[in-house]
């Protein structure tokens, strides 16, 4: 181990992660490229866990967020007005809000995934009157204990070292194999008074669930679903933190099924570059909150409102969704001929846009093609509860020929693993 | 009111607080300065509420991160190894840790203060097998629902929607006037197996409690504490959030009570720039985390690494400390003129460091003085329950001019609201 | 109103309920008949909810009582040793345990179905360290905090005024109609790492819900629910607080499925007479309570130990259960005659044993007949969330000519139903 | 061992505990005595921990019991009126409630102490809307989820293998030793909104602490703390389960201070004989219950009624009252003497009326005392987090010649315990 590493294994918490499965040290980075301090070249298709949509360090972003610096523009202002923020929240609106037919307040709530969901469920419970909060299997929300406690992953939730509570978990599309209508069992929890489960404030999920397997509900699932919740006066509550801001084709993960949340979550990409963000859109009739009832220290990272404000440009070109569905097709269509190409793996496709992969039945599989392909300098990150899956996360505006590059080692990772777990013949002798 | 105030207030949230206290759109800043759109010069005493303890911009670390950004750094890496990342930590170590015979691992728990205390209250209930956390009146810790339970704002901890549990609230140091050994009720009920209150998992607590109203745990309260803590087996948790960092006059604010904290929480200043970053200090026989088990997509923020390294050089000279000392003396000298001159304020002196205020018996007081100041173009914020701390906030670094032309619009703006709130007759006639 | 009804209505809290029913005063009862204070005779097909299987003051356990009143037997004992209490345990042990080949420890929790259940859910959180408890919909296991949360009845749970926690409600079977696997959900849940649902230490249920609609689960469903909880390690209690005791034709209502409960709850009709008196039966693997642990004043209530005893030699005579079935036979054939023959009702059978009852789709339909059944004097309960079902609890060891008399009644209730509803025309008119 | 407590030690479950103090198997009790098999005799000053105040099988009650079943009384009736009921309710009313200018509505929640416990919490959190429940260190509130939550005893608290929330406790009268004035923590945490303690729904307490090692709040506690929760809208519950029926001189122990609870929690002695009966008095402005909101199966035990009605004829006398007062007075002569007379066992009197005791500084001394008793065949309990106290509970009818006859046998056995325990040599070479 270079000294580099020894260091980290040193000085770091042993609760540290990514660094075990790519350890290596990088240096630099630009769109879907990132090189090690050795100049060695990897492509992305981690792309952050969503945070890095638009990849590394985009020029047009860059060039904004140096000029803001040089200029001792306002870095940190907690929730006062700066020049950055206006900029922030008027192309949002103009550009990504209205076009969209949408009407919400932007509240700020801390700059990181857990902040938003955290946000959300306060003022669901808070505008209801009410206590729990449904979520769905294999749901990812996040780590404080509001959020943790609406996540599904057992090892996460034992994490809290106290119960979690005041949430009731549903089965999400797809949970039960044989069951043709995976809502039925919430509608019967509803409607029957002596189910032991009480109408929820809100319910929360997510269109594509990207920690819990790249499990993607239908489109008629989620229409469902807001069905009931307005019929029962449930908050709807979609969690577009990892699903949003273009990673399945469209800005919002939902607009395909046209449903209309009460409250988005959103961070990740949302600022475009990298750098914390986070925002709850919240419509305008629940938007009760006495003044500072939530508030955070790093609620106002300007840098992060340049480059967000930046990045929202790339969705005033019509052509830009269209680009990412292409790309999200390749991707499938690859995957496809992979499932069948090695039927060894006992694959299935998941997910939808850029956020897809394949989930093996074979134990171990889907991280050792992980393996592979890091050594083949190509970074992808497993999922699910037993890291059966494999999942694409490239940026959404790379370029064919990065989509190709990427694809290429992961077939070659794929052959490699079936090899390297003997699954060939193990398949022939049965 | 001009146009970019009123598209904040058309697409912002409820929520908002600071721009109403504040209402300028702010565009540039260096140091203890800050100008707004029009121009207008204002003093910043309020210091992105410990978030900027080195001032604006500060020009070093602004170099060393504009230059970063050129070179293409890495921007975003979750938890994988990153030069920036490495540098941070060996500078942490070399500078701040090492000298003060300090072994702490480093988790970095996502980029915000409640992050920082969720990972630790976490922690310390796994490592114990405890659930309950013992907290103290007016303890400020975060927004988040595990954050939440241990602070003790009402208004905030309403804001929760849901009871918040497995927390227990003890007397801070003071709080009951009359008690000449606030330390002997937790003690009580300890030592009594019939109290009702099991051995806590953790005690947290803030050595100068900035929210609750600047007030400051005495030396001695301090180590009692810890040596409570060490009888019963109990964690000591301290949240440095917003005064450590230089902000009372050391790195951590408990140095000069030699105590040996178990978990240290960081963030605000820790990042030197005003950018998002949050660490966890935990002693190595504590950190048991398994690999993941707390994650968050910012906890690896390049840019707060690369400014956070350069802070650290202000501490490798002996001399910092002792002129942010000298500066909290003149600011105390400043304040108990002030209580003498103007007894109709009914003043008391709070905090210590560049931590300090003036808690007003007379309601509205203190708000009164922050209003006037901000029409003198000083930024101060009101702290307390009842908002009856007005509080001194500049930047560690501040210049003595600077200081001082702080000082002097305060004498001012108290001088005003006495005027205006009729204090002085008030006074004369009782 | 009479005087004494007045009485009531002016001192008795508003939460009184049968009174409101049944608005008559009370004064003999002697098998299944029960006489007001005017003379009028009742037939009594409600039993107690349970407690009265034996009927009212079944002469055999009368004389033992009076005896041993006046013969100044210990009254009142906690759990000292009295000679009534030795005689319980050893009649129990000889006459029920051992010919059923059950090993099971005797607690004696407090004299009520709440205190048992109670009891069993701390020695299983205590014995497998976990917190949670899986309970099933339209479960119904007390009115204290601990059972509340695993009782489903919406309106029971908002009595409590504090959310109710640490416990899962799973599909209780047919809960879901087009669901051919009810256990399926419960599977997965457990089974999938990301579901959100931890093991439970136990799961508690009823082998026929009284309260939540005389709902019967089938034997394979019982079946298949045990081999899960070996699976996993669960615990598995049987709460047969109203359906045991003979109620559904076994002393347990668990014997026909074959099953071994880890721990049974027991109350109501256990104490033979009517008086006071709840067990809880636990392996004795399981059983590692310290020493008063668990408590309750009046957890030796010794007259009910010698009315229990003297009810066991009913136990004795193997013609016993065969006389049970025989009238079950006979009220499950009046039920499904009358269900044929008053389609207008749209009636379901419900329950098995003597604890039978019809649903009815028709909105108030079966709170009609128990009107009609009371001007009639018969006493009948209905049950279900939505009060959907009317209830046919007559005491066990009922003769043939008072069952008779009580359908006779009961007929001639529907058959009035029918027509104060309008229901004839209706279903013409249709 | 003899058979018959071999069969309890084989069949009975671990948690049994008095059988172990006292291992004997009674078989006759009258009055204060109660015999064993072998025809020995005790002097019982243990009065089922408060549950027969009036002694065993009292031949007033006895006479009007056997009467009642031998007419063939109704024995169970859940909440249908019967002309029991309605007389213990009449009787309650003209000779208890009425003559003390008391107007409450009479609640029957089930037959133990928890269940009234159980259902005042509930409706105090019902009619407040909040969810908090302040309870005070050492105090003894049941065994069920929601009164273990008030309960302080740790060992209990563990049993419920779940941690206890929605309660918050605060310091008894005298908890901590050094301070004049008890309840200034409890207001401070009130009125300082950065407490981290909202304002709850109710307090409960005990006026002497049973369990909790005899502790007797004063008048003035009592009085100032109804009047905090005049003044801040909380509801002043009073627990009167142990301390009530005339154990500590008045009918209500609560009377010598003039307070006016809005809800009382009486069971144990109520029912007059030794049978299981709780009732809940409410302020009819409070009685807001829905029908069957909270239920019991056991709530309506008639023969507990009618002993209940009898006993409640010993207060229509003045004397009655009095003379427990002389007896109290007596026994704390008693206790004063001996505390004087025997230094070594460092005793401090604890608790008023016939709820007396001594409280020793000597570990294992209380014990030793209530052992030597125990040869010396008088019954006597310890209490206390440590068993720190023995305590004197005759029966408050018990005579002159009865009383003395146990204060020569407690006489004797702390002078043997002195002995065994060499507490004389000690104090001798100290």
């Amino acid at each position: 181990m270079n000294n580099k590493l020894q260091l980290i294994e040193e000085l770091e918490s042993s609760v540290r992660s990514y660094v075990r499965s790519f350890p290596a040290v990088f240096t630099k980075a630009r769109g879907y490229k990132i090189w090690d301090e050795d100049g060695n070249e990897y492509i992305d298709f981690f792309a952050g866990a969503g945070a890095l949509n638009y990849g590394h360090n985009e020029p047009g972003m860059k060039k904004k967020l140096v000029d803001y610096i040089l200029d001792d523009g306002i870095t940190h202002s907690l929730d006062k007005a700066t020049d950055a923020k206006v900029e922030f929240l008027d192309k949002l609106n103009e550009i990504i809000l209205k076009p969209r037919g949408m009407d919400y307040r932007v509240m700020f709530p801390g700059p990181t995934g857990t902040n938003t969901v955290e946000s959300a469920l306060k003022i669901a419970r808070k505008m209801t009157g009410r206590t729990d909060i449904v979520s769905f299997t294999n749901g990812f929300h996040g780590m404080t204990i509001g959020s943790l406690a609406v996540t599904g992953n057992s090892m996460k939730r034992k994490g809290a070292g106290i119960p979690l509570s005041h949430t009731v978990t549903m089965p999400y599309d797809n949970f039960v194999e044989s069951d043709n209508d995976p809502l039925e069992y919430f509608e019967r929890f509803l409607e029957d008074n002596g189910s032991g489960v009480a109408v929820p404030a809100a319910v929360i999920f997510e269109t594509v669930q990207g920690e819990g397997g790249i499990n993607a509900a239908s489109m008629e699932w989620m229409q469902r679903l807001e069905k009931i919740c307005r019929e029962w006066g449930i908050l709807l509550i979609v969690d577009d933190v990892q699903a949003g801001v273009g990673r399945t084709g469209t800005f919002f993960s939902f607009e395909p099924a046209g449903i209309k949340p009460d409250i988005i979550c959103l961070s990740k990409s949302i600022g475009g570059y990298g750098l914390p963000l986070a925002i709850t859109l919240i419509k305008p009739e629940l938007d009760k909150w006495k003044p500072g009832e939530h508030n955070g220290t790093f609620r106002g990272n300007n840098m992060a409102f340049v480059t967000a404000a930046e990045s929202f440009t790339y969705w005033e070109d019509p052509q830009f969704e269209k680009s990412i569905q292409r790309k999200a097709d390749k991707v499938t269509k690859f995957l496809s001929d992979m499932i069948e190409k090695y039927p060894e793996m006992k694959g299935s496709l998941k997910g939808r846009g850029l956020m897809q992969g394949i989930s093996s039945d074979v134990e171990g599989f889907s991280e050792k093609v992980a393996e592979h392909a890091f050594e083949h300098r190509l970074i992808m990150e497993t999922a699910g509860g037993h890291d059966q899956v494999f999942k694409l996360f490239p940026p959404i505006n790379i370029d064919e020929e990065g989509l190709q590059a990427g694809l290429d080692i992961i077939e070659k990772s794929i052959q490699e693993a079936v090899e390297s777990m003997n699954l060939k013949e193990e398949t022939v002798t049965n």
